[in-house]
């Protein structure tokens, strides 16, 4: 079974990093190990034990999600965490380790409180594991960025004069949903004008004119996986500045993809993006990194930016998304999804 | 203005703490104390100065979205954690709070680097602002509420055999939309038959037959604040059993709407209600708590349930929601946000 599978490749990574244990309190990572989809829940996975705590809440959504999965033991304790502490002593595990960038201060001293038990710190034991994705991933990530590359084309031709940020978005989110996808990656975001030089806008109820600046920054998601797509276009005729911007934009995108190999570091791509709107002089106005990866979180590692030595493995699904913000005037992005392959790579958002 | 105002009263409550400082990393904190909402910005209060530190992906949003706040001062540190602490260090304070239910480990261990500072745990600073609500945050709720309650009496009458729990879920929130609300508070639920059972189900592709129980638990947003109701049907001709326990709930409910004043303790609303559902025998299928707080957050505090001892104050915005689940069944479930008032309470979902 793919989820026990998993569970075993985690504990070999248990096992190398000298612990006795891994606990997350991700839903995602909890989805990816078990299938099982909830926040809430705390997933312990020893050297010989699998355990799901789960509150009286989800106890029964957790039994009935699970039920198949016999290596996995769903535990319901009350009071919580003095029930799941009572769980775990007796298992004689001295060294837990858990994603810090995860848990908080508060979680962390609720759980320095169960007895004779080392926490450590262990960001990668599980977050190595999700970068490279499995065919079965590839599949969902594929669909979810091909409804929403096509739910773009079919929204961009029903783009009118008089419309709202907010109504473009809701008719390219109704676009999604007709294609099978019932929910989105990330708040979408629909910018019109100057408001597209703001990278992560909040649409509004401002209404579209000829010769505006629209960017659309979106993606739909599928059995919990997530796609992230940007196109901006001219409505009306486009400035020449507007012209000349999108142009150096997509050069700099085509030829950050084109660096997309096994190998690679996503440092390296971010290099090539950063260095072609350097050249046309508008280094200050790109004011974010080139992309990210993603799968079940809309943003994974690798990161494609600045100081990012990571190397590019095959499997690994990131984002090239280069974009010029000028303040008060527009912005444009455009970003695709990309799988690296074997010998290169694929755009998946198309 | 009213976002200064609010940092002067979180200043009185720093001195008061016997602290120098309180920092904030939630977009809703950021966004009750300056009116901006985002994630990834750092809000430092002193007693002296408002520093509001942001990325440059955020810089000319945070600048424009503040500049008529003459008393915040936004800075975009580069890099940004030795910037930000270059900035901190020459205003020699000693002792800063932080909220430890929202500091990741990571990132406090990364704050414990700025020098000669003091990190203090002091959940309660803003949190304790923003349980009682202003007429401003309370026109907001209402608004949202009123929505959510209208959309679906019109979505419900438009429920048909053969839709699937999705195609309701997009009715409703397409009605929210259609109503004013462009954001939805949480994952709407719509739930059928034996799916209703599960207090936080993921609503899919399961049709609607006559006689099915039909959960629905929504809530539109309005500008950043949220509303939460839930109502259970049964769709055709209900079984007696349904009926039974629907009324069960319904009177539960009322009964725990019934004692929201000020004074009265979080947890006597949970025990009425808890103690009307355990007196028919079905105390062992109620397996949440009866409320929460809500407001920017969907989950605020007070916290309706066992063992909590807070006193409802006016101007709280609460749910009351109780509900059976009988696993392989049916769920139900009654909920609507209410209002603590002077002498009693409002229903606001209605």
């Amino acid at each position: 079974m793919m989820h026990s599978k998993r569970r075993d490749q985690l504990r070999q990574r248990i096992k190398k990093a000298g612990l006795n244990g891994f606990m997350t309190t991700s839903a995602n990572d909890v989805f990816y190990l078990t299938g099982f989809h909830s926040e809430g829940c705390f997933l312990l996975i020893t050297l010989k034990k699998d355990l799901l705590f789960v509150n009286g809440l989800l106890e029964t959504q957790a039994r009935e999600g699970t039920k198949h999965d016999a290596s996995l033991k769903v535990t319901c304790p009350q009071p919580f965490l003095k029930g799941m502490s009572e769980n775990i002593t007796p298992l004689h595990l001295e060294k837990i380790g858990y994603d810090s960038e995860v848990i908080t201060l508060s979680l962390a001293k609720n759980l320095s409180s169960i007895k004779k038990i080392k926490w450590i710190p262990s960001e990668g034991l599980v977050r190595e594991l999700r970068v490279i994705k499995s065919p079965e991933e590839i599949y969902l990530i594929r669909q979810a960025c091909r409804i929403t590359a096509k739910a773009y084309t079919s929204t961009i031709k029903k783009i009118k004069s008089g419309m709202t940020e907010e109504e473009l978005m809701f008719s390219l989110e109704n676009s999604f949903r007709n294609l099978g996808s019932a929910r989105i990656s990330f708040p979408s975001i629909v910018a019109f004008n100057s408001n597209s030089a703001f990278p992560h806008y909040v649409s509004g109820k401002i209404k579209l004119k000829s010769g505006s600046a629209v960017l659309i920054d979106a993606g739909s998601a599928l059995g919990h996986y997530a796609s992230d797509f940007t196109r901006t276009i001219a409505f009306g005729k486009p400035s020449k500045e507007f012209q000349k911007i999108h142009s150096i934009v997509k050069e700099a995108q085509a030829a950050g993809i084109a660096m997309i190999k096994p190998g690679v570091t996503a440092e390296a791509v971010d290099d090539v993006c950063r260095g072609i709107i350097e050249k046309y002089g508008y280094k200050k106005y790109f004011t974010h990194g080139t992309g990210h990866g993603l799968g079940l979180d809309i943003h994974e590692n690798p990161r494609l930016m600045v100081g990012s030595k990571e190397k590019l493995v095959a499997g690994m699904v990131v984002t090239v998304e280069p974009g010029i913000y000028l303040p008060g005037k527009f912005g444009v992005r455009i970003e695709d999804t990309i799988l690296v392959t074997k010998n290169g790579y694929e755009i998946l958002t198309k």
